[in-house]
């Protein structure tokens, strides 16, 4: 009988967290305890690592995803298992989930099958209450801006300006537009503003990206609030509200250590948005587990087009990161879809669709090199492969001079991607030589076309002059240096979600550009962004709940 | 040189949270820790206590407040240091305090001087997440009330006649009245609602009356969100939200347990609001200290007339709870106000004043024994006190056949409070016979002429036809055997907060009433009161920050 992802979850047999600790060398006091299982890192531990020298950094990403899904974060997990069988000190970096979208749809764990990080329950709930901590110290920022209106507007904050909203970890479709400030004078200026949910927050970008609590303070002081009669911005700064900002998230800064199934060290910290933030765990995490262990496994969020290009150009960027390589993660049922197969169909073999799907992976293999970055493709083997697909897909991978290893982690843990484990090391250790795709000092507009051109194959960008004068704007501001964080579909390399496999020449539009001044970045918006869910007919919550033991029910 | 509350506070030489759990008899495997200073006691262990006899319930409550300043919880933790320092098992139990308002004006400690509970930053700050999951249980429903609309109201609620708001735990005056629901068919529709702050939540209020898991689910299950046009209750259990709510808030049921700078264990639970909740801690904190404790010191919101009347007749009656005695804290100078004396001038003595102010504690103290619940007068000694004052206060207190304490447990610790702990210990062992003011089956109006007379001395208790037509209707649906919850000021036995001392013949106006059927009490409100704060023009976040060491500095 196959078992549930949360039934393997739940039967787990996890150590104590300060044995999983001990693994990396960290010593029972550096940890923070939540619960047995779930520990934060001491800040000051942390910073007396400066001096060691780095693992290597293991990025996984995958082909453009599509409803047959590809396990991304279950080949992250199958493959850090699979180091550590391998002799290899090993921690995996993974972002956190956010609570309210698991009252829409069913939660998900962290992987799948046996390779999974746990608590399960918890790590889709309340966790160490990080999301929280953000949803607060955002919320406090907007109650600030309102409460300085109300008492004079010493700042001569223009009201129809102000682009900071306010957040909550729901699914609530009716706070996304709304007028704030009725009721008459004692509540302050009526305003039209709304609610994203807290992993749209700048705030989670800004922690995801922060090295340290300086730094973090430094960031949230730099967000941009809104705009003057003038234009000139008004800052987080101006309005003091940095340093409380900063002691609502002085704990959450700290990354989340927990496990996977076969006890492998995970560091579960962060969660920005994929479209409009970077989408990638924390700077903090990734840099704490580079001192500790030999090997570091981390993921990007959608597939590599979006998640690796912000990881390389914005997160590996700022933070100084050098990735040793990369894998990139395709499933035959995915690559079939990319050519053409419905997804009824995907239990048919089709070898010829597959080939022609394969245009996907290659781009992706293609562009991830472009980055100076070596790759190696992990089939993430489901029942219904056959033979001759995965032989024509190892073929087409082998005829771009990269390598295919089939992995069956899902079923068998760690014990499933020791090939693909033995291959990463090959080629981390013959050596990497990243460099970001483009230089900071292109002009902004430059970038995205950049990107768009040499990630997409795009044909052509285009802009209203109101979006090129927006950048200008950003440009005199003294922002010209940022990246870019591209927000588009992350289903196709064009801005049309149904365009699968390897589109070329299509247009990009860039319809709109927002400055993430304290997170480092600038959004360019190319399609709908949705930044605030609203809940299905039916929501999960209506069948969750505890069953006589107390477990959770119905989230998963 | 004296040192501050926070200087003391983070001088504390706190035990590990588990050598404090054992003072208790708890098991290291019942607490679930939260830091090294912080536990939550788990749910199983707490189930298995259910045949172990109870020890007794002392009640801290005060005199009315005066801006002068009381002690309540100061000599809360006194006592309770003193309790332990003279061979009893002692527990304590207070409420958590809510983070938005820090923000505001400047937090506070639980306790001053030397008789605080700690750690002081956290219990300030997040805690152990328990609001923050509060604020998630109550905005789920409210998203799913929005949610159920939006996909064809088959419910058939009137939007109109939707009571159930949202909540945040920010003092965010922007918030208090918004319309939500705007800009198109796709985020729902338009209606007026608002904000509370998440301590006036009814989820606060059940979260501190229920008592296990199921009883928590059965109550949120009732909560009554809005009315169809026939005006019949559309409850959270028709909206199915019961369920995940409890899943919400499945850790934070559980106490925290914590610690006096004494190594007193102390659970810190629960915080409602004073007003338009009870005020209290949580019944499963005070429930599980009972087991575990010879004395469990608690105390209760405002002044005897509220705190402690609502602790009687609203958690001692719904939880079984029998009080054993009670201390009514009261201050020369806060008598001295009572009296007619202004603030500036209360460093001056004046025994003819104080000997006026008396007549508010006297008022108290015949209140409280009219429940049954013997008690004793602890004179928490301020250093401006004369022996003139102390000595006329004595008599007084004398004079109603009680005894005046003076204790010195801010200076001095538990041993400040020895002789009060020893007159509380002979009182508990006299005996009481507690009894609630008025049976469950008076009728909810003849329920607040009840409180109203014989606590508050009104003459006359005022309603317009459309309040007592609402009891009627919250009759016909069966909620007349419900308690009320008074929510009045605080500052005077009148309605009137400048009506200070013991003021006889006012009328009280009860200007609405609301139904709370799932914390299970009919509040009656008389007079203005605030569910959403503001921010002062200069709020305390503008001085709030880290200092080098990372520490937090302007938060007290």
């Amino acid at each position: 009988m196959l078992l549930t992802d949360i039934e393997i979850a739940r039967a787990a047999k996890k150590r104590p967290i300060a044995e999983i600790g001990a693994k990396l060398g960290i010593p029972e006091a550096a940890l923070i305890p939540y619960g047995r299982d779930k520990a934060k890192v001491d800040r000051s531990f942390i910073a007396g690592l400066d001096d060691r020298a780095e693992g290597r950094l293991i990025l996984v990403t995958a082909v453009s995803p599509t409803p047959a899904g590809e396990g991304k974060t279950t080949t992250t997990v199958g493959l850090g298992d699979a180091l550590a069988r391998i002799g290899k000190r090993t921690a995996i970096c993974i972002r956190e989930a956010s609570l309210g979208p698991n009252f829409g749809m069913k939660g998900g764990a962290a992987g799948g099958g046996l390779s999974q990080i746990v608590p399960m329950e918890e790590m889709n709930l309340h966790f160490t209450g990080d999301f929280h901590a953000i949803t607060a110290a955002h919320n406090l920022l907007a109650a600030m801006i309102d409460n300085h209106i109300h008492w004079g507007n010493a700042l001569d904050l223009d009201p129809r300006r102000i682009t900071w909203r306010r957040v909550m970890d729901m699914n609530d479709r009716a706070l996304r537009d709304i007028v704030v400030g009725l009721g008459g004078p004692a509540n302050g200026y009526a305003r039209e503003t709304g609610f994203d949910i807290t992993v749209a927050s700048e705030v989670m970008a800004i922690l995801c990206l922060a090295r340290d609590l300086d730094d973090l303070q430094d960031r949230l002081g730099r967000i941009v609030v809104g705009y003057r009669r003038d234009k000139t911005a008004v800052t987080c700064r101006d309005l003091k509200a940095d340093g409380a900002m900063t002691v609502l998230l002085r704990e959450a800064l700290q990354p989340n250590l927990v496990q996977t199934l076969e006890n492998t060290p995970a560091f579960v910290h962060g969660g920005p948005f994929a479209n409009i933030a970077h989408g990638c765990n924390s700077v903090m995490a990734t840099g704490t587990a580079l001192k500790l262990a030999d090997y570091v496994v981390t993921e990007a969020g959608f597939g590599a087009d979006l998640g690796a290009e912000k990881f390389f150009d914005i997160k590996c960027r700022k933070a100084g990161l050098k990735p040793a390589a990369a894998v990139i993660v395709a499933t035959v049922r995915a690559l079939k879809m990319h050519g053409g197969v419905a997804r009824a169909d995907l239990a048919r073999e089709d070898v010829a669709a597959l080939r022609v799907g394969c245009a996907n992976l290659g781009r992706h293999i293609e562009n991830v090199r472009g980055f100076g970055v070596p790759v190696v493709v992990a089939i993430n083997h489901f029942a219904a492969d056959t033979p001759a697909e995965i032989a024509a897909l190892q073929a087409y991978v082998a005829g771009q001079g990269a390598e295919a290893i089939l992995c069956d982690h899902w079923a068998r843990g760690g014990a499933g991607a020791e090939d693909l484990a033995r291959r990463v090391v090959a080629l981390a250790e013959a050596g990497a030589r990243f460099a970001p795709l483009y230089p900071d000092d292109l002009p902004l507009w430059d970038k995205i076309e950049t990107i768009a051109r040499r990630i997409y194959h795009a044909g052509e960008v285009a802009a209203d002059p109101a979006v090129r004068a927006q950048l200008a704007a950003f440009e005199a501001a003294g922002h010209g240096p940022l990246p870019v964080c591209m927000a588009k579909t992350q289903y196709s390399f064009s801005t049309d979600p149904a365009l699968r496999g390897a589109p070329s020449g299509h247009v990009v539009p860039v319809r709109e550009v927002r400055l993430a001044a304290g997170a480092g970045f600038v959004v360019a918006i190319c399609g709908e962004i949705m930044t605030m869910p609203g809940l299905p007919r039916v929501p999960a919550a209506e069948s969750i709940g505890l069953d006589q033991a107390g477990n959770v029910v119905g989230l998963f």
